[in-house]
């Protein structure tokens, strides 16, 4: 590897960058050129912390890092663990002044993120992401959150990053079956919108599962500048941001029914990509080919291409709580051909009642 | 009383009607017009659910209200009630499409508020105030939050009411001593920038003691002129809206000290504004008939002009959380003249030393 690469998220005032490499952890000058001078709180987990928090206090030197090292998991991504984290920016003396930094996956990115957009009415923000699922979404584009006993990231803001830096160098330790979780997002940006990168992806499985890492570098910068392009065009999901959650409503009524954790997000992300795929063919929009295709690519990628059997009525009660809910109906996110989304209210129910009932009945 | 009085808060596509008047909770025309249609959850508290709940149901008629009610009181803006929010907000089945409805104090406002910004990263919410300081003041202008054990409103967001709906016969029930406190938010308004509003207060505080109608209306309107113009220039409080802040800086640390109920919020912010007004003439800029006169306006209100003997180390280490603070010099509003208010944290800290030695030592 060479550079890191940097591309920005433009949103006027709060344009910030995004930086990809390797080693990135050890050179603070990429946070402290954009973040305020005052006390600064690193939020990670039990996991990551032992990993890559000396690494990042050796490379701030002198400068002093409080930290909050909140238990490792989904299940632990609730209003408990943000009053923590309240809690040490209290002790930290974290103020306006102040800032925040997000080192770990996305739900360390996530619950550390409501926090910043929440302590004093908003402090700064920066995510460290370390897996290859924050790396390629999570940690870019504001959106922040914790889980509800009713509903995955029901409780959340949006705020956006000072900067985000992804080291290539933590994907060394992340596990295999997170590393496939995240590929499940990658694949998502080919489906919805990036055609060209979707047949990148067929070709290059196999170099991304080896952790080769010019291919995973490319395939984040690829997946970011997919996200950059639509969060830029809006920032607060009024429109054609909501592709992005292809797979999401599916995935997570997935996640709540199953326990979260069970399914780690991105499978059931990926998951609830072959429903909504299932259900865009069933409404003749995408043939047996493209289907088998899709099936045969999250496969390739390690990931469970079966849900598990929650039962019709709690999938629609869960489903029926989703953000994107309108008048009662469930907007999906659907696929016109492989590469084009859309979002849409306007679907016969049954071609969903069939996808439930094939999938999880 | 006529025709309530209607004015607007200027925030371009965010821009929201206030409305003033006797009666106002049994015209759900107001809030129909600009809330969605999908379901409603009225937050309030014990206290005033019972005086005008039954008001507002009945209004409503056949569109059915679902409800939230919240112990009555300061130490009640938790986190912990907000998670009563959450989850009053999951049974009722509010998603984007639906709203809220906060319908007390500033207690009750700030804490729905908070819940309406966090849910599903932003649901919409009405302010429906029962007391003289929310009318005012906490209503107004999109600030939420509630206390962390550290000091007061430090988890927060900005969020824009749709719509505030100030009903002037809900006063009519208000606790004397929490009239009192509404005017200590009142007479702000006219030391921080409307002499001519200050005189009037001091001729007309005993119509307001009296619960004038004609004369709660006019100061109602004046101050929330006041306020929407601040707002309107600095919806994010990074330049003049921090005027607004008269008081609360010593105030917030007399009520954190105190602990919470223990003095009324509006008290502390009355006393802190004695205590601003002493540092402004301890720098030569009020002299002592300024800080007589002062006192005497907020005595005239029914309001305490005596700290508490917190002790000004405890005092210095609550104002160090103080959300004003910046490279550790903490700022404060004080006054070049009565009716001018400048923020600044280039003072002589003697002065601020000599206050604090004086009142609460």
């Amino acid at each position: 590897m060479n550079a890191p690469i940097s591309l920005s998220i433009d949103l006027g005032e709060r344009r910030y960058p995004i930086h990809i490499g390797v080693g990135l952890l050890s050179q603070p000058a990429l946070l402290e050129s954009v973040l305020p001078r005052g006390p600064l709180l690193v939020v990670t987990n039990a996991t990551v912390a032992p990993l890559y928090l000396p690494r990042l206090r050796a490379a701030f030197g002198a400068r002093s890092l409080a930290e909050c090292v909140l238990p490792d998991g989904e299940r632990y991504k609730t209003l408990a663990s943000l009053g923590q984290v309240y809690d040490a920016l209290a002790a930290a003396r974290v103020n306006r002044d102040g800032a925040v930094l997000a080192l770990g996956g996305g739900v360390v990115g996530d619950i550390a993120g409501l926090a910043a957009a929440t302590w004093q009415r908003g402090v700064a923000i920066a995510q460290l992401p370390t897996t290859l699922l924050a790396q390629v979404d999570s940690s870019v584009g504001g959106k922040t959150a914790v889980n509800h006993p009713a509903g995955k990231n029901l409780i959340g803001a949006f705020h956006q990053p000072a900067v985000v830096v992804a080291d290539l160098e933590t994907l060394d330790t992340l596990p295999e079956r997170e590393l496939c979780a995240g590929l499940a997002e990658v694949i998502k940006y080919g489906l919805i919108a990036d055609p060209v990168f979707l047949a990148w992806l067929e070709d290059s499985m196999h170099l991304l599962l080896a952790r080769n890492r010019e291919a995973l570098a490319f395939a984040i910068e690829r997946s970011c500048r997919n996200k950059a392009r639509l969060v830029a065009l809006d920032e607060r999901e009024s429109g054609p941001r909501a592709l992005l959650n292809l797979g999401h409503t599916f995935g997570h009524a997935i996640e709540a029914a199953a326990g979260y954790g069970e399914w780690l997000h991105g499978e059931a992300v990926g998951m609830g990509t072959v429903m909504a795929v299932e259900t865009s063919a069933r409404l003749g929009w995408l043939n047996a080919a493209d289907v088998a295709r899709v099936r045969r690519i999250f496969a390739s990628a390690g990931l469970p291409v079966a849900a598990p059997r929650i039962g019709v009525a709690r999938a629609r009660e869960l489903m029926a709580l989703d953000k994107k809910v309108q008048g009662g109906k469930v907007r999906l996110v659907l696929l016109k051909s492989l590469g084009e989304a859309v979002v849409t209210a306007d679907y016969d129910p049954a071609a969903l009642d069939a996808v439930l009932t094939a999938e999880v009945g």
